[in-house]
């Protein structure tokens, strides 16, 4: 029955209580009702979402049919805002399904210092959910930032969200040092050159052929905390242009080894690929608050 | 750079365009918008929740720092509510992450006829994050059920409601046909002697060690959309007896043939370990809402 194997034991009696003892506290807050904090908090139309929970809906009146959800939802979409980005979070991955960032010239500039930054674990994540910088350790894999470090001069405190481990993921060193860390300031370059650049990045999770002829999705898990590994990282850049008109240009790299010496325009993919594979929307959401989105650039050939 | 293995090309330029050629239409609606029907949208706590989605906040007002969100956030939980469920939908696997049913006598009994009913697409799901009956065949997969049809006698509608693809994932046909149609069958059972017996059923996508001593999560992707095969499925029962106390047995089953001679008990598993893998909640919620929670059944001798 693979019992040996398979990282949840399963069919058995005797034992699977003593290899699954419990390490936590039935009594310790739930992290998805804290209340809403940072940017979001801010904004008066969009407080409501973050602090919208299973734990946080009130038991519905009434009986029979009516009490569908009376002992809650067992997990909604689990929003955090920061200083410096908007995450919805997946607890089954233990990162980010996305992150949202706002670039321009006076969030590039400022005297915040990385060196005084680091990464630390997010207990607004319920600890069963929750990545540690144990899991990181001896991987092989970089704490890859989502929402950049460096995107965030402006603010100490914008600077130190973005260290938080539910804004990483695992990446390949080669790749975050050198093509990763070439795209992270090309989008700072754009920021200096346009009035406002959106980055949403998140990680890809794809599926390939394999010598069955049947498509698999594979990605490895680090740590106690079983932290995967994406495939595939994307970038979605809106460029808010001086004039008003809006660019949408999308990027995927690979969670490997990429040589730097490929442009950058190499990796631009459509966004409906994006959109698909990720299962998020970008362009709907657009075109629902502009009509002046003038290009979506998807490789300089197609 | 595995470009012919991958199913997103990337660090392409030209033919990319070509391979991921738009077949949607983008003046479609944005299904996730739509305004919330059936059971949620009549308890009055609840109706604020499926209208939520990123299209639907309104761009927020000022500018600087408070647009972070001004085009949108790509991606929020997807709750269905209908006649016999709320379910929240995962358009990365195309198809649910949960979905919670209330049985009790007056739903086991009825005259609904399941050869009335078609697996049918959801077309409030993005067609881009869908699944459809053409993924289906040939896989090889049985469309299982989340919520089962039998459990929802006392209205044809409920009944037609479970045969949503967003109800529905890939199981292997003799597990569907034998052993997890037993435990429906249990499920059932149990409505009869209790007030209530809240299920939960979801997928799960289980790591396993390789050969290389690293842990790997894999699982099958099938038809045209990528529709994800779990490794596993699990239900989660909340009994409300007589008496008003609660009882909680999570059960956990792998997606391959199961021996129906191995008793039900033996898939028993604890709470946590499906809290854990599944990146759920279910015992928090509960506490919130009783002091009553007596027994969490996890195995036999556990």
């Amino acid at each position: 029955m693979l019992r040996a194997r398979w990282a949840l034991p399963f069919a058995v009696g005797a034992g699977l209580g003593a290899a699954l003892a419990p390490r936590h506290r039935r009594d310790s807050p739930d992290p998805r009702g804290e209340a809403a904090e940072g940017l979001l908090a801010r904004l008066p139309v969009l407080p409501v979402l973050p602090a919208v929970s299973a734990a946080d809906l009130p038991a519905p009146p009434g009986s029979g049919r009516t009490e569908l959800s009376k002992y809650g939802l067992p997990g909604l979409a689990q929003l955090r805002s920061r200083e410096s980005y908007v995450l919805c979070y997946d607890p089954r991955s233990r990162s980010a399904l996305w992150v949202i960032e706002q670039l321009n010239r006076d969030t590039l500039s400022g005297a915040s210092d990385r060196a005084a930054c680091d990464f630390q674990e997010d207990d607004s994540v319920h600890e069963y959910h929750r990545a540690t910088n144990a899991d990181y350790r001896g991987s092989g894999f970089d704490r890859g930032h989502l929402a950049a470090a460096a995107n965030h001069k402006w603010s100490q405190k914008a600077m130190r969200d973005t260290f938080y481990l539910s804004n990483i993921a695992p990446q390949n060193p080669h790749l975050n040092q050198n093509a990763w860390n070439n795209l992270e300031k090309y989008c700072r370059s754009l920021a200096k050159h346009n009035r406002n650049v959106y980055v949403c990045t998140g990680p890809l999770f794809l599926p390939r052929t394999e010598a069955d002829g049947k498509m698999y999705v594979k990605y490895q898990v680090i740590g106690k905390n079983n932290v995967a590994v994406p495939t595939h990282f994307f970038k979605v850049l809106i460029l808010e242009k001086e004039s008003g008109e809006i660019e949408l240009r999308s990027y995927v790299m690979p969670n490997s080894p990429v040589d730097e010496k490929i442009p950058l325009e190499r990796f631009l993919v459509p966004i409906e690929s994006i959109e698909r594979a990720s299962g998020l929307l970008f362009v709907p959401n657009i075109l629902r608050r502009t009509s002046n989105l003038k290009a979506i650039t998807a490789g300089s050939r197609s």
